[in-house]
């Protein structure tokens, strides 16, 4: 790690290191000013490059922490081929003992929506610039080996969601994406969107409809392709089958850039 | 399912089933009469065989059930790849309520070593039984897209020194295995044994003692790879990392015969 000269980089507590397809996952805690709570975050950093590593942002779904796509999705095999790390934040603030926070799957704590909340009672869920701002900061603080500007985001669920909002709202930070929902006031889309979506997922017809957004890519000209796949549902068995292509997807514009 | 003509297809619940990879993930509940209480495990079957397909048995190690493999190696990547069907067995006999069966982490439920207990005490810990004699037979009672006679067995830890165990007792069954220990009363092993091992595993230096296999290995003149991994622990990263090699390797025989 290397300290930037100034400000100072932010404190990070190595958490845990394991080797993993040649690279590391490594496991970071940090005290977060945007949230005001400490938060952890994953990282998977291939094996030794030869250049800078691009930055592929994955955002979980509800409930996961930083940990369950590190753990179960495999995407390390393709991102150490593919030489892009891996970052994943955890999918809330936690810990601030919010009223309520903990009563509902999809409300809260693990359920961040990837957004910066306005209610005062939820001030503390700036998920947006925990991951917009202050998570790519500290990264370039404290990773002499990453290059933070050439970064790209996908995600699942609710985190697919996040990806694609994230993207949409800054062009210019990330150069690409995949996702479920949100395209109609862009028109300037010129890079191909990739979503896979399971046709078993139980959360597909009422909450998901990727159709809705099949048609907004249209609407809007953006360049979409949304596969759907037989008898997959929401889990991350389907994450896993699927993940080489998304991290290619990405990587291809990574490497372009 | 096809049911045998006699003796009655033990009664099989299916839990979950989940698409992956072409294939698909089934866990089922039977009554064990080896074990003399209700066990689960699990089941990759890879996508429309065109013949029947071999059987690779996965033995987990400590504190497992049959889930942490499915969920964590990716295996059913190279199992689809290959047309080998997964079975993982959960690790010890479950709900008997025998005093202090839950007081250690390393022995009782959880770590059933595969093997016959002596003691009366622990009497339904037959999971050689269960592994060897009861699991095949509910498997080929139940699914005719399956060749049992056509099986390997491999496996981590505990598990992968019960797949060695079951092998040497049986290598008229088992065309081939992996593991870590013991090797030493066989002398007429032709096909060569493949074991990986992290340089960083916490448990070698007093546990595993792959250094010691080596040498029985070389007395007994069995054919071993003997993999060190430098900088790899003990952890499903590690196996995630290898799993592709072993499912290959096994493959390689298992298609042969």
């Amino acid at each position: 790690m290397a300290a930037a000269a100034s400000p100072p980089a932010a404190a990070l507590e190595q958490l845990s290191k394991t080797k993993m397809f040649g690279g590391h996952n490594l496991r970071f805690r940090h005290q977060s000013a945007a949230l005001g709570c400490p938060m952890t975050f994953s990282l998977f950093l291939p094996a030794s490059p030869a250049s800078k590593l691009p930055v592929l942002y994955w955002l979980s779904g509800l409930t996961c922490t930083d940990e369950n796509f590190i753990i179960k999705s495999g995407a390390q095999r393709a991102a150490a081929a593919h030489g892009v790390a891996l970052v994943a934040p955890d999918t809330s603030p936690r810990g601030l003992n919010v009223e309520g926070e903990a009563d509902s799957w999809d409300f809260g704590v693990g359920a961040g929506f990837y957004l910066n909340a306005t209610n005062e009672k939820w001030k503390n869920w700036r998920m947006y610039d925990y991951v917009v701002k202050e998570l790519p900061k500290v990264l370039s603080d404290n990773f002499e080996q990453l290059n933070t500007s050439c970064a790209s985001i996908f995600g699942h669920s609710m985190g697919g969601h996040g990806a694609l909002t994230i993207y949409l709202k800054n062009t210019d930070k990330y150069k690409e994406y995949d996702a479920t929902l949100l395209v109609k006031k862009c028109n300037t889309l010129s890079t191909p969107i990739l979503v896979d979506q399971g046709e078993d997922d139980k959360f597909l017809a009422e909450q998901l409809l990727a159709g809705n957004f099949e048609e907004a890519c249209k609407a809007a000209g953006a360049p979409l392709t949304l596969r759907m796949q037989p008898g997959y549902d929401h889990s991350f068995f389907f994450i896993a089958t699927f993940i080489d292509d998304h991290i290619a997807h990405h990587a291809q514009f990574l490497k372009s850039g």
